[in-house]
């Protein structure tokens, strides 16, 4: 039994190296341009091992997208632990990338955004998974302005699902304009626009 | 003078058929998967032609995007024409590329963003293309929210020139959300948002 759990650990090792081999190759280069070679020497495995895990390159992209998912769940229970007022916890959400972006110097953006644009007509299994993380995105923040609703910081107008998918959308265009511009000025335009003149009470 | 005005002419037609070409094939297939042999075969001009106008794809894809800034001419006059009032307009613009969008089934996108996501990083030729045309495209809207001001339809508290940025940049995430999830409904929220509560008096 030990042995077997030693075996399971291991393979899963293996698979999650070969994710997030995956999520960096495909951030840095894109999907056309990363090959199933630069994933496994990025991951350091051998390639007969990306076939016992992935069908395909596009197998692998679509659970790249789960797992870049998985990446934010840290910075989403902060999102959504009490610690400070909702719309400050939000705020800090975006804070966070926004310094991410700049030790970055505004190259790569957000995997769902470039994936979305080089995938969506071409792979239905990559298109779901997105379409899926980006639902689950929006609603982790829909539930913070409920919140933010519940204790008066925002206005009881506001519909929070559409105003939720509204600001992932918003932020996805301003990476898109920060890769661009190679500035945080789209970032900043953001957080001006959504925190100061959308969401407030 | 007539035969060289005559040869002008050609000149610029097939310069136009290699340019517009472009703009079609790198909105149906993106940069890397789109060669030199499929804009000259999609133009019907043979290859030494492309040569001739353009010293690499790379130099086609920055000419393509001011192309492709140049077809939304029309609808920029528009905008700016008097016809109807200023946020009337605007919502106008918007409205003509839903349907556009609608009958292409909600693929390819938008050019800027499509090659923002793909060349920003790899090529700055063409990023320095786009930053022109979203800044352009952005001082268009810029101009319509000020006469909006000066009707009294927009609140004179909005900083015209960041809601214009945040504009076109929320439009731009709410296309590559369009893609992912192949309906009009991210476009819908976009325009819901904006026009019932960014750009209210």
């Amino acid at each position: 039994m030990v042995a077997r759990a030693a075996t399971d650990l291991r393979r899963q090792d293996v698979r999650d190296r070969l994710l997030d081999a995956g999520v960096s190759a495909l951030l840095s280069a894109g999907y056309a341009q990363t090959s199933v070679d630069d994933i496994v020497k990025r991951a350091g495995v051998p390639k007969g091992s990306f076939y016992y895990y992935f069908a395909s390159k596009e197998a692998l992209a679509s659970d790249a997208v789960a797992r870049y998912a998985e990446m934010d769940e840290p910075l989403r229970e902060a999102l959504g632990n009490g610690n400070g007022k909702p719309l400050v916890r939000l705020k800090r959400y975006f804070d966070t990338y926004v310094a991410h972006y700049e030790t970055k110097a505004f190259v790569s953006g957000c995997l769902f955004g470039n994936l979305a644009l080089e995938l969506s007509d071409l792979s239905p299994p990559v298109r779901q998974a997105l379409s899926q993380a980006m639902r689950d995105w929006a609603l982790a923040i829909e539930t913070v302005l409920i919140e933010a609703q519940e204790t008066g910081d925002l206005s009881a107008k506001v519909e929070c699902r559409t105003m939720a998918g509204f600001v992932v959308n918003a932020w996805e265009g301003a990476l898109l304009r920060m890769r661009v511009e190679k500035s945080a000025a789209p970032l900043q335009n953001f957080l001006t626009i959504t925190f100061d003149q959308l969401l407030v009470s």
